[in-house]
């Protein structure tokens, strides 16, 4: 199938129009038209050759919405038209334990990147969702429940299920009080999601410009984290607390914010290591650090259920794919409230164009 | 109450004869003739002024095993002639949630320690187990089993909880596989415990030497620290980790050696920090590093009775209390197995001869 894409030819050239060959569906594969897609600040680090093992050329995009076009013979979940989802995983080797747990994010074998991974059938690179098309398997779509907007959904599919899925591992409930490290796009789903659990939030953050937006979105509490009069106030109070922020931090203060038992998870891991010397106030409270990777397919479907029925959504800004560029270099500089949306009918339009 | 103990008059004194009044038993408090008393590392942190704020004289000990000689008026647990331990801690707020739940070793006030605490009555300095009795309140009193031999159960009460709290907290299954890092004092206490938890042992040391003694308290397989190669036979391979050393380590290929979810618990904190940069294991794999404190007076009760069941006790060398001083050069160096154990009859012996 002839698919129109944009791509990154190295990582040191911008995005341009790029077209490739995706495979006809199998029998177990959805072939989707893509709507929307969300841009992750992944899709920069590996268009720009910023982590290793980039591969050229690069189609991001793991945050997909769109229509199924067509389905293979054995598929049983997905009909055609229905609106459905794409995260940052097309497969994984559905065998080991983590996989039959339905968490192939912690796949023994690895799982399946959306985009820059290694294709289990021919070995090749994966292509995300910058695209007008893409072809997944059935075990890794999502069904998108109705009212939530397409378009403000996308993010769902990588900053909702990232965040979702430790506040429901370590089982925050109604009441308790949880903290969030950070107000970007991983941020404000975490605030908007634990909110929606029902805890108490407080929203960590450098900028003190962001508390009027961290109250809009739901936080009952801001503390500004360079103050450490402020950061000493909450000590001992939060009984979880989610770090959004992939850039290496002292972290000894937010593991000093937790109740004992509280558990202080990462979810980016930083190219230089976090600083942490608190190992005694992590014995004297049987306090917990811990990491999280996205989540698994049941509990993404959980998360975009648990989404639809709490009217959660990204706050988003919609650009045209000829835009991305400039919109990785305004992410890049924190200037996104908070997630921009790349509406893959621009691209459509673009190819017709020059047809 | 006239109370016969070893003291160390300061950081840089041995420790020598000393003797000081207990209070009479208040209605609510358990007299004790001390039979034995175990000897803790941190014994000699606090009577060689290792750790900040040791008080001085200081009488260490909280390993002790001993028989009732009076019960207060409203004690109700305890009688005359009951053989019974008391450990880490003679006091607590008794309110806070923490306390509540059983969990005075993380009471919000702090908990009193058996000695070098602060008495929540009198305010004075606590003295410690290295003494011919000893006054408690009941509620940190503990029953000791029948079948437990006193003078190897005593370093139960510190290294016993110690190591099966955390291993109880995060719920060791028969069939786990536990690593154990570290065999001291602690660690073989770890080693026996996790044995008797039904868990295949993983112990790891430094020490060539230590294998054959490993294999015989309980430990499946020993691996040696230093070798690379051996620590990646054990990659991904364990379902938690208890980390019994104090002295500051690489965390890096301990937290490697976890499965998915798998817990390296810390129990002693060093005075330099850990080095850990393997953030991104955590994140890839979900695991967790967690801290745990001695124990609770409620598990602790759990843990003899658990050690009575299994018939674990400690692996001790007896001294004479006037032998301490050299015992604490020898703990120093790694030189005893694996807990020496003052025989108070020896204190005893000294008084009646000079008196």
């Amino acid at each position: 199938m002839k698919t129109y894409a944009y791509a990154a030819p190295s990582g040191d050239q911008p995005l341009a129009p790029f077209s490739f060959e995706r495979r006809a569906p199998r029998d177990n594969d959805v072939a989707i038209d893509i709507l929307f897609c969300g841009v992750c600040h992944s899709d920069l680090h590996t268009a720009r050759a910023e982590w290793g093992g980039s591969q050229f050329p690069c189609v991001p995009g793991h945050e997909i919405v769109g229509r199924v076009t067509a389905v293979g013979a054995k598929v049983g979940k997905f009909k055609v038209g229905q609106l459905v989802g794409v995260g940052c995983m097309v497969d994984s080797c559905q065998v080991c334990q983590s996989c039959r747990e339905g968490l192939e994010n912690y796949c023994d074998e690895g799982f399946t990147g959306t985009y820059n991974g290694r294709d289990r059938q021919t070995g090749g690179n994966t292509y995300g969702g910058y695209s007008d098309k893409i072809v997944v398997r059935e075990e890794f779509v999502l069904r998108l429940p109705e009212g939530l907007d397409p378009a403000a959904a996308a993010p769902l599919l990588c900053a909702g299920i990232t965040t979702y899925s430790p506040l429901a591992h370590w089982k925050v409930k109604p009441g308790q009080k949880v903290g969030v490290v950070g107000l970007g796009g991983l941020g404000h789903m975490a605030v908007k999601i634990a909110k929606a659990m029902g805890a108490d939030v407080t929203l960590f953050t450098t900028s003190p410009g962001k508390e009027a937006d961290a109250r809009r979105l739901g936080a009952d509490r801001v503390v500004i984290s360079k103050n450490a009069q402020q950061m000493k106030s909450v000590a001992g109070s939060l009984d979880f607390l989610l770090n959004t922020v992939a850039a290496p931090l002292d972290l000894d203060p937010y593991l000093n914010a937790l109740k004992r038992d509280g558990v202080l998870t990462l979810v980016g891991a930083p190219a230089e290591p976090h600083q942490i010397t608190g190992f005694g106030g992590m014995i004297f409270r049987r306090r917990t650090l811990a990491g999280s990777l996205i989540g698994g397919i049941k509990e993404t479907q959980e998360m975009l259920d648990f989404c639809a029925e709490h009217g959660i959504v990204s706050d988003i800004e919609v650009i045209a794919i000829k835009d991305i560029n400039t919109a990785y270099d305004r992410m890049q500089k924190g200037d996104v409230k908070y997630r921009f949306v790349i509406d893959m009918q621009s691209l459509k339009d673009e190819v017709a164009k020059a047809a």
